[in-house]
């Protein structure tokens, strides 16, 4: 086989607010590749089908210096996230050509990496394989993990979701209906306000309308608020807040591109005993693994649980879906389809 | 006996900032009562020997509809907090003439109550009767409550308390080195920075006149922080927490007078994974209250605890000595001495 094009997206410079496609992420397709010949090292060599954008990244364009729980992107180099492929070529013995694995790898069409770093997906359930980027992903495991380690919840409690249509979010909401919870959940658009009824969160409500307060001061007070937004969401929360309630404090997306919001409520947390638990989905999995791959994949499959993908074709729509998502304008879990298997 | 002069400490205004002595704690000896013949109706005639003053006592005086977890103080009636008295009569059968008791009691030389708000103080090691209003007292079990339910503390871990010589703070520090954790305190004299040093902190210091942020830094980073201040010295704690610490907040007092301070670093929480505990004692002692009157009181009979106490004598000094406790200028647990027995 001849070289073929390699393409890739890459981290071209660090933004100040919101990144830029075409500036701060950058196509280029000037690299090539020979898939029979290029040399694996004793690593695999993956065909990259799907890649997953998600809010968090935004977290890694910082310098090099930036101290973080996960290292900064590393500029002119490729993006790096969870993604699916399919193995062309391993000299790694846990490898086979055909295998279906998931990791976090580089943004870019064909990858050469590691084993150490994959995961073989059997896909018991026979899902879409864009998917374990997503419920079945890192962003499910989020929701799973989190929630089964610190939601603490019985029957008839109530929790509110922020970003309930999202790709954690919209687990989240549907575990905690599982469990017997009353579910509020807020999002930016009607037709998110539309999928959070679908998937049964009894008051959904789009933020951008409705008074976030008012609302959580009517259907409250709530026993666990999941946080993905920060700032004025998670005061009206706090305010909101039955003694004894627990804030799982997974992102704070209003602060990611314009700086961090300040909470002007703190005195809340011991005034209503409040344990807010902050975690790194990485730090926490390990003990949830098995139980994950074994429920969600099938709960999906059979319907139980329900998804909302919007992928875009092409390494080209990285940075466009990138800045979506941190703007909110994506209308489910935000996936890069690569390329046909 | 004829009438006696029945002194109070009433709460007569609500203050918009730091309370003014005279204004809104007015002292008023124009009630009598007659300790013979008083009607009991079914209570307890109680000489009130030490109130306790306490930094949260501010956040009682709101006005009447201010929704806490404790109400409001009464306008025009005496404050209320933990004290020791001695039974003069009883018309419960729990307790006689003599029983020393502890309970939340109005801030009046001579008071009559329910039984049901007392407990008898055996004081098996002989310890003042003042401690039982400090850390054998509320805010000891404060300390000795929430340290066993919050700090998941093992040898070596870094335990940083802000006003670790105050009631609460000082005791923390002292179990903390039983623990075999490495301590840092921090208060706003060099007096108190010196008794810190004799209770075993290893890293003491004036905040007014050295960094925070830098000690911190230098010296951590932190496992524990058990928070009475809020405001900059948690922003400081946070920055230089250690991944998975606990905070307890225990209380806020930089913004008890002039407004809750706000916090501008709120994405360590999930960056950095902490674990944040508010609590309120009352709602977490239950559990502990044999083990906390059987070590405790010990420890202070034998020295294992050091205490530091400061006493004013009358009804008359409580709105100085509230203020005083207020903005740190006490420079032990701030105690009145109503009467002697």
């Amino acid at each position: 086989m001849a070289p073929v094009k390699n393409a890739k997206s890459v981290f071209a410079a660090i933004p100040e607010d919101y990144p830029v496609p075409g500036k701060h992420i950058v196509y280029d397709d000037k690299d090539t590749i020979d898939p029979d010949t290029a040399a694996l090292n004793g690593g695999v060599l993956v065909k990259v089908l799907f890649l997953s954008i998600d809010p968090y990244l935004r977290g890694r364009m910082q310098p090099s210096n930036f101290s973080s729980y996960i290292p900064s992107f590393e500029l002119g180099q490729p993006l790096v996230n969870f993604g699916v492929g399919v193995v062309v070529r391993s000299e790694d013995k846990a490898f086979k050509a055909g295998d279906h694995v998931y990791g976090l790898i580089p943004f870019q069409q064909y990858i050469i990496v590691p084993g150490a770093i994959l995961r073989v997906l059997p896909n018991t359930h026979n899902i879409p394989w864009s998917v374990y980027v997503g419920s079945a992903g890192m962003p499910g495991m989020t929701a799973y993990a989190a929630w089964n380690e610190y939601a603490d919840v019985k029957p008839g409690d109530v929790v509110f979701v922020s970003t309930g249509a999202g790709a954690v979010g919209s687990l989240v909401v549907q575990i905690a209906k599982m469990a017997g919870c009353k579910v509020i959940a807020s999002a930016g658009s009607e037709e998110k306000v539309k999928f959070m009824k679908e998937i049964g969160v009894d008051v959904p409500f789009n933020y951008k309308t409705e008074n976030t307060a008012e609302i959580l001061k009517r259907e409250g007070p709530i026993n666990v608020f999941w946080d993905n937004v920060g700032g004025e969401t998670l005061e009206a929360a706090m305010d909101n807040a039955a003694d004894g309630a627990r804030i799982i404090a997974c992102g704070a997306i209003s602060g990611y591109n314009t700086g961090t919001k300040p909470i002007h409520n703190w005195d809340i947390v011991f005034r209503k005993s409040l344990h807010i638990h902050g975690f790194i989905v990485s730090r926490i999995q390990d003990k949830y693994l098995d139980s994950f791959y074994k429920e969600v994949p099938e709960w999906i499959a059979t319907g139980k649980v329900k998804i909302r993908e919007e992928i875009a074709e092409g390494l080209e729509k990285v940075g466009d879906l990138f800045v979506a998502v941190q703007k909110g304008y994506n209308t489910g879990k935000a996936v890069i389809k690569v390329a046909d298997e």
